[in-house]
C-alpha cells in the first residue's frame, strides 16, 4: 500500500468508561508523533458529530490537556447511541473527503466495530483510508481480545464497593441482613463475576455471585441466601442486571421497568429491588440493595493502573498500525507470563470477527453450583485491577478531571446532512 | 470526685461509618495508656453485647489490628438497632458491676447519647461510674457539635460520585440524561448538600440539590430540570431520601415502600426511582438514578484524612476527659481558623442537650431557589473532606480491612438475660 497522508479522525462510542480516555489519549499523543497525520480531529458526540460535520480540532488542545486526559473518566468527546444507518455511510465518506480525512480511529464495542468494520470495507475499495478499531468496554464482552480496556478499571470499582458492602453488613449480622448488588451486564457477567475476587476467604463478601450465563432459579438462589444467612448471620449478593429465568425472560423486566432507552432496548436497572423482595418474602430477612448505575463506569478515582496504561498502549497501538498502512483490524490485547508474572501485549484481529459478536464467561469461571466464581475468575481478574492511579486533585482536594476547549474546525461539505429515520 | 478504678467497655452504636472505627482506635488507644482503666471491653454488636454479656477483651487484640482499625470502615464492633427498654438499665448496671466496669464509651448518633445519658443518670448516682459519649453520624445531625465525626468521610464519597456521574451525563449530553442520585438522610440534608461542593462552576455536577429542610414541589422540580436540561444539556440531581412534600409526606413513601425495617421505621429509599418517573413523564427526556446505598456509609478507600484523624482524636479525648472524672458529657468538635486556615478543637458538652436532638441544615446554607447550595455550605464542607487516609492494600491491590479476633471475657452476672419486649 502507498503512503497515506492526511488527517485523523477519532470518535468515542458506546457507553463511557474510566479508560476510554486513556485510549484516545494513546491515539493523539502517537499521531502527533507522525508527519503523514497532519490534523488530528475528533469527532464530537461519535458517529452523529461525525455526519453533522462537527469536528473538534484537537492539536489545539493543550499539551497538559491531551496528557491529563488519561486519567479522565467518561468520553471526553461525547459519544451517542445512534446507530448508523446504511444510507449514513455516503456522508461519512462525503465528510471523510471534505475534510481530507485519510484515518478514522474508533474507540468503542462491539456495535462500534461493526460501524468500524462497514467505514472500512467502503473505504478500502477505494484504498486510500485506513480505519482501525480500539477495544472500549467495561462489559469486557469482545471477541478476539483477552480482555477489554476499562474492564479492570469497572471490575475493582465493583470489587471495593463490594468489599465495603461487606463490611457493612458484617457490623449488623446481628440483624440478618441481606444486601444485593446489583452490576452492569446485560448479557454478560464478567463485570459481576470480578466482585468475586473480594472474597479472599469464605464468610468475605461477595458470598453469592449470580450472572446472565447461567439460568436463574427462585428456588436455588432463595436456599443459597438461606444457608450463607445461617453460616454468616448475613450476607452480600452481586448480581448482573440481565440475569435471566431458564426460559430466558428477564429476571428485572418481569417486574416492569422504569423506562426503555430511546432504541426501544428493555432499560434494566432493577435486578436489585427484585431480588430483595425475594429475600424478604421468601427468606424472610431484611434486605436491601445498592444501585452503582453510572458510577461503576466512571469511577476515576479509583481506576487500576494496568487497566489505564493498556488503553493508553491500546491507542498507540492502533495508530502505529495505521501509519504503517494497516487497516480494517481492531487491537487487541493479548496475555502471557513472564518470571510467573502477568504481561500483557497488543495484537491485531480483523474487525469483521469483532463485529457484533459477543464472548461470554465461560462455564469454567463459576463454579458447579453456578453462584460463585471459580480460581480461574480470580486469576484471570486480578491482574487486570492492578495498580492505583495517580490522581490530578484540585486544592479543595477533590479530583479535577480536565475537560478539552473544544475548537471546532470549519464544515467543508456545504451542507448540513439530515440523520436519523 | 475520688480516683476511680476498673474496667473500661466501649460500644458502637447506629449504622456503620467511614470513621467510627477510628474513634474505637482512639479510645483503646488512649486507655492503654492510663493505669486506671484495666481492663477494655467492646460490647459485641452493641447495646445488645451489654445486655447479654458478650464482651469482647480489646487488650488482647494485637496492637497492629488495633493500630490498623483507624482506617477500617463500618463497626469493628458490630452494631445492633435495638431500642434500649427502661427495664434493661438494671441489667446494664448489672453487667457493669460484675465485671467491674468504671468507664463506659458510648459511639453513636443521637440515639445512642441518650442510651449513654440514661446509663450516666442511673450511675452519676451512685457516683462511681464514668460515662462518655462519642459522637457519630455520617448524617451530622448533631447538636452541640460544629460536625460529627464520619460526615466528612461519607461526604467526600458522595461529593467524589456526584463528580463522577457528572462526567457520565456531560458524555452524552445530546441524549438528553436526568441522573438522579439518592443520598442518605432521612430528617436532615447536610449530606446531600455536601455534594453541592463537586460542582466548581455553573455547569458541573450536582446541578440541582433537593434536602428534607425545604419542602419539595414537584412543580418547581420539573421547572428546575427544564431549565438544567436546556442550559446543560442534561443535568445530575442529587436528593436526600427524606425529601418531603410541603405537608410533610415523604416522597419516596407515597410510591410505597419495599420494605420496612423490624422497628417500623419506614424504609426510605425510593426517591430515585420517584424522581427518575417524573422527569421522564413531567420532562420527557430519559432519567435513570444511582442508589449509593450502604456504600456511602463505609467508603473506606475514599475516606477524608481530616474525618478519619479528628475522629481518632475525638476517641481519645472522651478517655483524656474520663480519666479526669468527667462523666455524662459528649466530646464535640469545635471550628476555628488559625492563620486563616481551618483548625479544629475538641470540647465537652452535656449529653442530655444532645439526647435526641436533631441539627437541621441552616437555611442559609441553601440557595433562595432551594435547589442548590450556598457558600457558606460550601466553606462549611470542604475542610471537611480534606486529605486522602493511607490504606492498608492486601497482595491483590485490593483494600485490606482489619477485623478483630474477639476474644470474648467469662460472663460473672450468672445469669442469662431476655431482652426485648
Amino acid at each position: 500500500m502507498s503512503r497515506i497522508k492526511g488527517n485523523a479522525v477519532v470518535f468515542q462510542s458506546g457507553g463511557p468508561s474510566p479508560a476510554i480516555n486513556a485510549s484516545l489519549c494513546g491515539v493523539i499523543q502517537e499521531a502527533q508523533k507522525h508527519s503523514d497525520i497532519t490534523g488530528i480531529y475528533g469527532a464530537f458526540n461519535s458517529t452523529i458529530g461525525l455526519l453533522k460535520e462537527n469536528l473538534i480540532d484537537l492539536n489545539k488542545e493543550s499539551a497538559e490537556t491531551i496528557k491529563a486526559m488519561k486519567y479522565v473518566p467518561s468520553s471526553a468527546l461525547g459519544t451517542c447511541r445512534y446507530k448508523v444507518l446504511d444510507r449514513d455511510y455516503e456522508r461519512i465518506l462525503e465528510v471523510l473527503d471534505a475534510q481530507n480525512i485519510r484515518y478514522v480511529f474508533v474507540i468503542g464495542g462491539n456495535d462500534s466495530m461493526d460501524t468500524a468494520d462497514t467505514i472500512g470495507k467502503l473505504a478500502g475499495k477505494r484504498g486510500d483510508i485506513i480505519v482501525m478499531g480500539v477495544p472500549k468496554t467495561i462489559d469486557n464482552d469482545l471477541v478476539e481480545t483477552d480482555h477489554t480496556p476499562g474492564f479492570g478499571s469497572a471490575a475493582k470499582y465493583m470489587a471495593v464497593a463490594i468489599m465495603e458492602a461487606g463490611k457493612d453488613v458484617e457490623a449488623i449480622y446481628i440483624k440478618e441482613t441481606v444486601t444485593i448488588v446489583e452490576c452492569m451486564g446485560r448479557a454478560t457477567g464478567w463485570l459481576t463475576a470480578a466482585t468475586g475476587v473480594a472474597m479472599r476467604k469464605k464468610g468475605d463478601a461477595p458470598h453469592l455471585v449470580y450472572v446472565p450465563e447461567i439460568p436463574f432459579s427462585t428456588d436455588k438462589f432463595v436456599a443459597d441466601v438461606k444457608d450463607a444467612v445461617n453460616k454468616y448471620g448475613g450476607c452480600v449478593v452481586a448480581a448482573s442486571e440481565g440475569i435471566k429465568d431458564a426460559d430466558g425472560n428477564y429476571l428485572a423486566a418481569k417486574e416492569g421497568s422504569l423506562s426503555k432507552d430511546s432504541f426501544g432496548h428493555v432499560d434494566l436497572g432493577g435486578v436489585g429491588p427484585v431480588l430483595s423482595r425475594i429475600v424478604e418474602k421468601e427468606v424472610g430477612v431484611w434486605s436491601r440493595y445498592n444501585l452503582a448505575g453510572t458510577f461503576q463506569r466512571v469511577g476515576g478515582h479509583i481506576a487500576s493502573l494496568t487497566d489505564i496504561n493498556e488503553s493508553y498502549q491500546v491507542g498507540q497501538a492502533a495508530v502505529k498500525a495505521a501509519v504503517k498502512g494497516i487497516t480494517r483490524k481492531m487491537v487487541s490485547l493479548e496475555r502471557s507470563k513472564k518470571n510467573g508474572k502477568y504481561v500483557f501485549s497488543t495484537g491485531l484481529v480483523d474487525l469483521s470477527k469483532v463485529a457484533n459478536a459477543v464472548k461470554y464467561l465461560p462455564r469454567s469461571y463459576m463454579n458447579d453450583a453456578g453462584n460463585h466464581i471459580t480460581g480461574k475468575m480470580r486469576d484471570y481478574t486480578l491482574p487486570l485491577i492492578a495498580g492505583d492511579v495517580p490522581l490530578n486533585r484540585g486544592a479543595d482536594g477533590l479530583p479535577v478531571y480536565a475537560r478539552f476547549k473544544k475548537s471546532f474546525i470549519k464544515p467543508k461539505t456545504g451542507r448540513i446532512y439530515k440523520f436519523g429515520k
